[in-house]
């Protein structure tokens, strides 16, 4: 998507076999592109967020086993790069499956012809999450199309939490692909930007995204939702997911939950956009079995940003000596769910529906 | 309540007639005591949040009109700055009540003695809300006691949002006064803080009060409730309410609604604590008779916090050129409240409930 008019995608490689990414963190307030020298840059990259999104994540990844080969092809070399990287980010399941197809493509060729085969292997996988994106954006786009047509007049109002926004993948995004969608269609639309306490990814990014795109969008604090709810402000919610449980559970960024309660109480059509990459067939209770991240307190009681005159600073925001508590996800029960919005179409947050949908993955679980 | 170990109230006056206030907008950076020396400085304390929380805005405005009677003990003086004051906040409606009876009490008395009477009444408005509070937290006393001996061990865990806390009264606060109590009683228990964006005063107000009362706490961002009620980590929740229907309709903080519907959705009792001055008997239904405050944007796009060397800065954190939108306030419907704990005791979130404990009230709405 655009930034300052200009096309990206959030990482691509240069004719050097260069990899280079966008800084998030340095995001809204610094536009930065980073270069990805070496595996443990790629994995630093994940752990400290430069980038971030479950679809960037695994692209990122894919990228550090290239990235590894370069410095030692040999089998030990592809386990130890997959070791690393597999320990960055506990939740995102995606991570783990771009891992084992990079480990298991690298095993299946000799050494001295895995640095192009990671390469060519990590560009398909990036290139299939914008079509994937794609796909979603256009089952999505039937979704907004309705509720054009219902309201008869006056924007669809979107609301949606974190950043599932072009960010947070190789390019489009899972939440904002059928916003994109609807944009390029001409549909009148206005996105609600929860603004993601602690780290502020909706006002940071997804506003950021939003504004380039010249999509029309309001910043508010995570409190207003179901005011907004209430009042018959919201027409549709639409989020991403980090992992999602076969039975249609979802684990998305702290506060999703309480989005879906308030959507459940005023019958406002609550939905998740993700590739189907980030469902954990395994699982079957996500209350129960996904693990959630506890991050460093500081992120609650530190913010960044700029003064008047444009210079950062990093501030203390709570009462100096009390402690803060960061959960970093919140699991959906499936019941609050109406639909996951995948490539492949919309399913209902159900087993059943989605095993409908992924036959393959019929006997897993 | 203490700070640094010496008592203090919000408000209060000294021998020749200065009103001094805790200037809450410096805390928790700053403490600093501010004199309000005239009508137009009590009005404007009460409109820049210098003092907030609607019991100790009904105190603020009963001493604003003590002052005004200094400069102007006529009837046109106390007309005047009963308008004055009457403008200044839209949704608290203890201070009309403070202000009407303030107004009743001076118009009774001939304008020589007014200067006296007014300072009387302020202060007898100022210890009867006390009075009131500490009533509050012997009845709120005994459903945590309650919770206490169900748990059998470990700490009760009570949630609130923004700050009802003795800086929002005279003295003790309403949704704290529980908390004080029992830890007074020596029941252990730990309190989660809702942050309470956009103006954080749950991480830069109730925290504070609750690090220096010694009671244990932990900061949380707005989003994180859900999932902790869903894990079983919340015992009860309580909060304080800015306006009360007769119904029990309840307006408060915004994101308030939030945390009901999660409690409602986990089986966690939600209580509201409130002064009976508070509730509006003329209104039935919350959601559309309850006008909600807009406030300006600034309050959500910036923050004000220290950097590591101690220094105060005012930073802009969300992306620029994004609009946001502030709702200060939104309304919980009774159906979400387990209970209103007043002063006379905890009521069911009913106009029969509410009516049977306040027989006077039964004529009107």
């Amino acid at each position: 998507m655009r930034i300052e008019g200009r096309p990206y995608r959030t990482i691509w490689t240069e004719a050097d076999r260069k990899v280079r990414v966008i800084d998030q963190t340095r995001l809204p307030h610094e536009f930065v592109v980073a270069d990805l020298p070496d595996l443990e840059a790629a994995a630093v990259a994940i752990e400290t967020m430069l980038v971030r999104g479950a679809p960037l994540i695994g692209g990122t990844a894919a990228y550090g086993m290239a990235l590894a080969m370069l410095a030692d092809p040999s089998d030990t070399g592809v386990e130890q790069a997959y070791q690393r990287l597999m320990r960055t980010r506990p939740t995102a399941v995606n991570l783990r499956w771009g891992l084992e197809r990079m480990r298991a493509v690298l095993l299946a060729e000799a050494p001295s012809g895995r640095v192009d085969r990671a390469f060519a292997e990590a560009a398909s996988i990036c290139d299939e999450d914008v079509e994937i994106c794609a796909a979603i954006g256009r089952h999505g786009l039937d979704l907004i199309r309705e509720v054009a047509k219902r309201k008869g007049g006056g924007p669809v109002n979107v609301l949606t939490h974190c950043n599932a926004g072009w960010l947070a993948t190789i390019d489009r995004g899972t939440a904002t692909a059928p916003v994109y969608a609807a944009r390029e269609e001409g549909i009148d639309l206005h996105v609600w930007v929860d603004e993601t306490r602690p780290r502020n990814q909706g006002a940071s990014l997804t506003a950021y995204e939003l504004l380039h795109e010249e999509v029309p969008h309001t910043i508010i604090a995570d409190n207003v939702g179901g005011h907004l709810m209430q009042h018959g402000q919201v027409d549709l919610c639409i989020v991403g997911t980090d992992r999602t449980t076969r039975t249609g559970d979802v684990a998305n960024k702290i506060g999703t939950y309480l989005k879906a309660l308030a959507a459940d109480a005023n019958e406002v059509p609550f939905y998740v956009a993700l590739p189907s990459t980030t469902i954990d067939w395994r699982i079957r209770d996500g209350v129960k079995e996904i693990p959630i991240e506890q991050r460093a307190d500081r992120e609650l009681t530190h913010v960044t940003g700029r003064d008047a005159l444009g210079k950062l600073h990093t501030v203390q925001i709570t009462n100096p000596g009390s402690p803060g508590g960061n959960w970093a996800f919140d699991v959906t029960p499936a019941r609050y769910v109406t639909g996951l919005i995948t490539e492949r179409g919309v399913a209902a947050a159900k087993e059943e529906s989605l095993v409908a949908m992924f036959p393959e993955q019929a006997k897993g679980g």
